[in-house]
């Protein structure tokens, strides 16, 4: 029996480890239980409104310390982002309540390329190396991704 | 041992209990393997119809007993279930056949305060308190989230 | 303890066989530790290029060994793989690096029944029974599902 156990113990400790299994809070919300992405990869006006309305509609309904939201913004959506966004405001809003807002920096190396400048951006906004690639890290770490 | 035995156990029922793992299936579907959560969030009819054509292709695939469908309806896609929906007598065929149709309070609220009045819907269909949070409940019992 | 070890290692083994654990590595990949399946169902060209875009930078940030990558087109987004596609060079060169790129049958079967003929496809499409089948075996493998 011993080795079976050990055998289990071995799969037990690969499973835990998985990825899926993560889901532990980030640092920034210790007690969170829901773990939300929001992708927004569309130019269209009304969709980037739908995304705000959508994160705080979840603040509301689970409360703030309770969830935590990442927007992931790539290709036509980092638009919100823009220091001159029209939305500025609800985007400020939500990040004082913990939500937090990520561009793409392959899509500014690509607007950089085609226009010879780079946007100015709301200065709450996080930086990653690409939306995708962080999509598929906060998968890993057990947020649901809904692109609204 | 014991106590590492002890540990593993605690570990083990730690894993049992993450809801990624639940994918029990639900009572109007005991006998379930396959588990989809059909998003709309688009006004535009075509999109609508393609996740109508969606759930059905589905159906014929897996068979209606062996997959639960459920379709989430937010934003502008809560205009599928209007009860003066063009598409309705499709929503009704695939509601024989089993399949789910949420709408989302929020928006209905939102539509509310907006014009006055409170859309009429297909008396089948069931109201959620927030779209997205029917998403993340559906993904954490093992539903695949898909937006045609 | 023995039955209480007996009805651990059956949950254990239960958990193990969970198909959100699988992830392992395709037969073209052997080496990938991240898995990404990109959903295309729209027609407009700057969503279909938007979705080569993405899986080209996927390949440049994790390196081609490390990454697998499958594209599933259904509904409109299969214009993406038509023999006379404007992008078709640019599918051929993720092809080269080793992104699987799929058509819908039951997608094909619609278009055939429109229009009265099948539309002459790239060469190195995989066709697959049903675009969303496919995404729903690709998210129980273990790959994240993107929609670009």
């Amino acid at each position: 029996m011993f080795r079976s156990w050990r055998f289990a113990l071995a799969l037990l400790l690969t499973v835990a480890a998985h990825p899926v299994m993560a889901a532990s809070p980030p640092a920034d919300h210790p007690f969170a239980k829901h773990f939300l992405a929001l992708q927004l990869s569309e130019k269209d006006p009304a969709r980037q409104s739908l995304v705000l309305s959508v994160a705080n509609n979840m603040l509301k309904q689970y409360g703030p310390d309770s969830i935590a939201i990442e927007v992931v913004t790539f290709g036509p959506g980092i638009r919100l982002l823009y220091a001159d966004s029209p939305l500025r405001k609800r985007v400020e809003s939500l990040v004082e309540q913990g939500v937090r807002f990520d561009v793409c920096e392959n899509t500014l190396d690509s607007v950089q390329r085609k226009t010879g400048k780079t946007p100015a951006l709301d200065p709450h906004t996080i930086k990653v190396p690409a939306g995708v690639a962080r999509l598929m890290e906060l998968s890993d770490q057990g947020y649901t991704l809904v692109r609204p």
